[in-house]
């Protein structure tokens, strides 16, 4: 059901309102100063809004949502605005603002003892992590936005990253959050609590929610020991299976040593070599996985481990070959051909991306199944695929074969979307693993989920939303 | 508000519907075969029902629940029935029927690559446990009651245990669940992923809810590797402040490898030798931690970390003294003097029960303003305190003094409940660290709890249960 009203500018007496709450200290209204409010760094989603409103406090944000409740006004929250996936922009027609956090940035307490931080939305990634460092302790999410991402945004979304596999999502690492509510009262929610049965777990609604439910407005973060030793390897597999079984093998040889397992298609480095000069370290190789270990010492015990491990796993038949990094910077020169592959991907000509999981034990299958699927309607695509195979969620990213032009791959999207999403959904898988809905999965997501599923869904956002004034038209199909 | 009218037995006609549901094996209506899922195995809880409906499959209780949902009788869904705060047993009257899952216990699916499994909620924790270590892999949830608490009770009260610190409450080993509505539809969320951002979370509602928001009918569980080297030690410390500071060094020294850190004040080993013929291992000493650390090998390496971490704590005065398990045997004793201290306690005299949770760091404050507080009202009190410090959750038991009766101490109760939770709320701790609220923390609930947080809980309450048919006048204050 779509909405055919047209959209209402937010009326000047609202943002006399608003602009009142915070003084001019705390909204942006000229055109050029809003563009950069409106516009996604990656994908093209843009929009419009009259005002961005930049509150300093959560009282702000509180009273800012109030008046946006009395008058009807619809409000996409921000924070670093860096997401994937148009859940971050305002629509087009003016009727919406943007709430912005990225003023919020106090660390309101550090509890290394409770090993918890107490940190408002917008700090960024980094600096948590930075302030975890300081007092000797590791605050485990980590991805590729984390110099600009700001902390609300990751829970909204429930990021992921690379440590997932160890240390969990966004989700896993907060122990309580701040809410404002659809009307505009604030739920202090600040827990530092391990372990917390009276009553619902309130904050579980919000993580994830994209800002639908309710605006996170800070996060008691859960820290952890900083590791003092570290390896890094990058090893050869004869296959794709074989890089599944070797990350068994590897979890019980190592145990939650290992924070990292990320699958590389052969293809990702030959294309690095390509198009950014990045030498291939294990040139012919098939399948590669990059894994990372990290513990708490004494230094070298880890290196130790994963030589013998991977003495085994050669043995076994589970890897052909394997380079361990012999120093930090050899380490940061493989990680980089794993990180740089959005741009190497870029570079290498158009992509249709995909953000899937599956059962970690059913990415082979998945893997072979697409890609022979795509090999016959498209011969010479090129199957970029990487990603996080120690959580099962793999960007699967097929290249345009190299005769073909950019837009008339990108043209074919949403027929390689559907036979994509529709073997996800065959599999039990996600069609979005970590990069959430927001606009661009959502029709994606009405077509593919369980209708029992989706009726649950709006109960939720009826419950905590009910004039669906929160990030509408965005998650929800 | 208290629903003042009567409650009206289940009318005749609704149980011939139910029975015709299951046949004669999937109901009990024999008086005696009612009477143990109407009591609580300890805390005095009883109700009455007419029937006890046992469903064999996800679609019988479907059934079950469409008829109570046309019907508007109330459901008591039960699976160990091992709860402590009356969550699981049905209120006086009649009105309500229990609905046992104990006959689902179907393990639907073991996948050792995927590190999960897919049980029914009727199967037995400790079945979880050795179905998981037949594939050499590890389900972690251990607590006291688990061989005969059934899982999907597990999940439903978000349990606990000992190795909460390292692996997380049962949410956090949940990755999908089955959940029957109250309009009586199946939502398969079975979904063996580690990551899906497909939508809410609603696995979260579910989960933790006691049966008051739907009825989880199976789930897909979290394996991990099965640690193949451990080492236990039971350390005395100067106080309960330097047990926590230990706490943070065998963190930063050991990492994730510490699996339980059991905080125990040193009258539970004076009682235990008393009561039970437990000899002290450490007779004079101070607080006591009972430690226990678990890894992938080889055997032998967390001992040896183990006495060089100790010997570091005793050097910094973190530790007085300690004894390091030479034998699986020794290990057993050590951990025999904890898990027995709920007999020991019955057996000292009256006891408070208290299951709270304050940030790990606040845990010292707490124990000193709450034992100060009791000995000045109570002199000669018998602090047995004990509980999961790692997680900042304590079993705070008060013991009568000596020459008290039980039934007076008893009458304390309230008063005594009042002070603990009035310091846990003013230290934003949480009141049902791990047993839950159920009907026992209900009124505490209400009188601490947020009007905001309680208002919102309402609201998930009504969302998914406008009827208030699942376990009515639990949980919600």
């Amino acid at each position: 059901m779509q909405d055919m009203t047209p959209p209402r500018p937010v009326p000047a007496e609202v943002l006399a309102r608003l602009k009142a709450v915070t003084g001019p200290a705390g909204y942006l209204d000229d055109p050029a100063a809003i563009e950069p409010h409106c516009l996604a760094w990656r994908d093209g989603w843009r929009g419009e809004v009259p005002i961005v409103m930049r509150p300093i406090s959560t009282t702000e944000v509180a009273e800012i949502v109030k008046i946006c409740a009395e008058t009807g006004t619809p409000i996409v929250t921000q924070s670093g605005n860096t997401g994937l996936t148009g859940g971050g922009q305002p629509h087009m027609g003016g009727a919406e603002i943007v709430l912005s956090l990225d003023r919020m940035t106090k660390i309101r307490e550090i509890d290394p003892l409770n090993d918890s931080m107490t940190v408002e939305a917008g700090v960024i990634l980094k600096t948590v992590q930075e302030e975890a460092a300081k007092v000797d302790r590791l605050f485990p999410l980590s991805l590729a936005a984390e110099g600009s991402c700001r902390i609300g945004g990751n829970l909204s979304t429930n990021a992921g990253g690379v440590q997932v596999l160890r240390y969990g999502n966004a989700r896993a690492l907060a122990l309580g959050v701040e809410v404002v509510t659809a009307d505009g009262q604030v739920w202090d929610g600040l827990r530092a609590l391990r372990k917390d049965n009276a009553g619902y777990d309130l904050k579980q609604v919000f993580i994830g929610a994209e800002g639908t439910l309710g605006i996170i407005t800070a996060a008691v973060l859960r820290l952890y020991p900083k590791p003092a030793d570290s390896a890094v390897a990058l090893v050869a597999t004869p296959s794709c299976a074989a890089a599944i079984e070797l990350l068994a093998a590897m979890k019980s040889a190592m145990g939650e040593a290992v924070t990292a397992f990320e699958l590389m298609h052969p293809i990702c480095f030959s294309l690095a070599a390509e198009t950014m000069g990045h030498e291939d370290p294990l040139p012919g190789a098939g399948w590669r996985v990059l894994m990372q270990l990290d513990g708490p010492g004494p230094d070298g015990t880890l290196r130790d481990g994963l030589e013998a491990a991977l003495a085994e796993a050669l043995e076994a038949g589970l890897a052909t070959d394997a380079i361990m990094a012999a120093s930090l910077e050899q380490a940061a020169r493989l990680w980089r051909i794993r990180e740089d592959q959005a741009e190497v991907q870029q570079r290498a000509g158009a992509g249709i991306k995909h953000d899937i999981s599956v059962p970690v034990s059913r990415i082979p299958e998945f893997v072979e199944v697409a890609d022979a699927a795509l090999d016959a309607l498209y011969p010479g695509f090129r199957p970029c695929t990487f990603g996080h195979a120690g959580d099962g969620n793999l960007h699967y990213n097929p290249i345009r074969p190299e005769d073909w032009t950019d837009a008339a791959w990108k043209a074919e999207t949403p027929a390689i979307n559907r036979l994509v999403h529709d073997l996800v959904a065959r599999m039990n898988g996600s069609i979005t693993a970590e990069h959430g809905v927001g606009r661009l999965r959502k029709d994606e997501l009405g077509r593919l989920k369980d209708p029992i599923e989706l009726d649950l869904m709006r109960r939720l956002k009826t419950a905590f939303d009910p004039e669906n004034l929160l990030n509408p038209g965005k998650l929800l199909p």
